[in-house]
């Protein structure tokens, strides 16, 4: 059992961000992180509130979900988890959440449509409500297949996990990933504003189209193309 | 009179959650905790504001509405909590707050439908929307019988005190309760999030469809059921 | 010219309530207190931002509008506190504000229906929206007539100040009133909850109905009737 | 290369406004402040959190995009600064935010309709919601285009700048500017102010009705005519 303790406070610290970025209460949520090279990473423990939460407390699993170093159980939707980072082998961190918008669409069943440039920064697509699981699927290994139910979306829809980090899964509610933990959580507070924006949009106008590929394509590509020239 | 510090001490902790989470205005609600082997319970006075309120302001009451210790008026509300410890043996807390969500779909004479994985995680119904009280009730002992509206509504509909913690009475608001006073204020939050998210839900599609019995029971199971798997 | 310390103190205690209540951006709102005995006023000075304010910048005003005591120019809406001072003789405070849900109800120039218990609590009426003045009273003294209106409307109305201590301005926004300054500024808080509740309400059931009779007067008369047995 | 601490402290502070309001979220929005002496502007550095901003980091920028002090890249939005100082010679401050409601309102290409008084203390018109750019506008120079797209709009309708000191761009989101940096946030926080509440307004009547122009003109003269009495 080695030591674990940088991959412990790197998560310990993306899940505290949670509460202070107004997405959780309770225990609602858990962020994870990925050490790549020893095939493990570190998820929050499962029903423990942020405020008890502990940087020793955070569960260090494997791929195959056994754990590897801690004394607590780690996150129920662990598999979920180690789901994910063993099929998209280049994302870092994952974040779920139950915030309250975007568990809203998850709920209404709903894509939420790419209206305007705040969206087009993060992504050129409209944010995937994957469906709900088959009775099968959830009778069998429940948080696994919720995973896989994630990557089945994006296989379908022909959309790249590299692009779009955020799904939202139909009655459940949002995942959302990154190159590390930092811009999993980041993504999730983005994903819940956007969500909340796009909701409004419609109350104002409900026959507003989604912004024009022209514009969607140079927002993004100002942040993430060849030529990007937003940040330092 | 015996001494009842620590009864007023855990009364007193519960009712200051409320304005924390962000339930409660001035004095819209009121906690209380039982003691089931002295047959007593301690409950906020009456409209003392939080930031005013003492432990040792708490007032203990027995089953029948008599005063045992305390020198304040107890909640206008004290019969509904008398009443209800006396007809469900097995609660150990109550909460009632006028808090935003709850109360508006209380207003609208609505159930909460069961839209999503937040909700099932706590219960595996719709949350009920007890009537507005006959005139001859309300004419009547009328804090008394809130609590026998409470009663018969889950007696009518077949449901378990034990599984639906939490109910809004009609053009009124909110009542909740729990194995003890923490758990009480627990599902009021819960209950203010799960209204305000299928409010949401709503807007965003009215025709949303409650999620399906299979997925209901998964997450309702993983958390109460007999394999349960989240928490430590 | 006198010492008006206390006034100007209790003038500014109410006016701080304001920012930290969430009622209030910027400058947008004014409290004023009144010394019947003395028949004047002490009210916010004009346009200056909460964090600035001092208790010594209170301006004292007397019915007829003149500037009793201080060096600053009183707020723009002092002429209507000065009308409602002089005409309903028994409220003791008034307050004003451009909170975010008792506006748009004036904008939409709609009555707040009596929903629930939350309002009957405090009322028993609808919350009325007065029309905007006509021309001719715009174009006249301005903030005098706006006191005019807000009283004709309880004329019209058959309403008592003594019972129903707010109203809405069409188009304009929220007064309320009471005892004393801290009940004026209660009410307006009281307000601005059940505007939102109210709007929840007719957005989850656009068929929501007003409580029944038998209810409003429980609530009001164990609040504020002969038996009341609310509070201390 | 000349001292620009006074022009960089001016500009941090006017940032540093911007979380505190809630009108930002990570780095989603930036002020800059113009020295007309020196025809350069001080403005936030692109990509860099306001938890992190310190006054040195503000970079300053000619009116032709040079950097003229300062290490860092600065704001992705630059050029349509740059634009406005230009032709707008009279303007001393630009503020761009994310903000929730002001971006919903743009993502649903509405104006903004004067409801209410909170309105018409502020500006006469609705707020204008100038169209996306064409295509070849965007392909082209997109962040001075943006400038331009806000000019030609307020020639096409009409409109001063010296009045209305806000606009929403399509699909995009909100500008405000003002005789300074204060000024100019001072707009973005009153610009979602009101189209919180005239979406508010809308909801509760979707019939509701400007206010009527002898109201409009009041309300605006008393506080920007010629014999403004608001204020000190």
């Amino acid at each position: 059992m080695g030591n674990f303790k940088t991959l412990q406070e790197a998560c310990y610290v993306a899940n505290m961000q949670l509460p202070k970025l107004g997405l959780v209460v309770y225990t609602f949520g858990n962020v994870s992180v990925v050490d790549r090279e020893l095939e493990v990473f570190g998820i929050k423990p499962s029903g423990v509130p942020y405020d008890a939460l502990l940087p020793k407390d955070i569960v260090i699993v494997d791929f195959e979900n056994n754990v590897v170093s801690g004394k607590m159980r780690p996150s129920s939707d662990t598999k979920t988890h180690a789901y994910l980072y063993k099929v998209w082998d280049q994302i870092g961190g994952i974040c779920h959440t139950h915030s309250t918008y975007a568990v809203s669409w998850a709920q209404a069943l709903r894509d939420i449509p790419n209206f305007g440039t705040t969206h087009a920064d993060h992504l050129t697509q409209d944010i995937p409500c994957a469906s709900p699981m088959s009775d099968e699927l959830i009778a069998g290994d429940y948080e696994h297949n919720t995973g896989r139910q994630i990557v089945d979306c994006f296989v379908e829809r022909g959309l790249s996990y590299k692009e779009v980090e955020m799904v939202l899964l139909g009655n459940h509610g949002p995942f959302t990933w990154g190159a590390d933990a930092t811009k999993a959580v980041y993504n999730s507070k983005v994903l819940e504003e956007l969500a909340h924006m796009a909701y409004l949009t419609l109350q104002i106008n409900p026959e507003a189209k989604r912004l024009k590929p022209s514009l969607v394509k140079k927002h993004f590509e100002r942040k993430h193309g060849e030529g990007a020239y937003y940040g330092q």
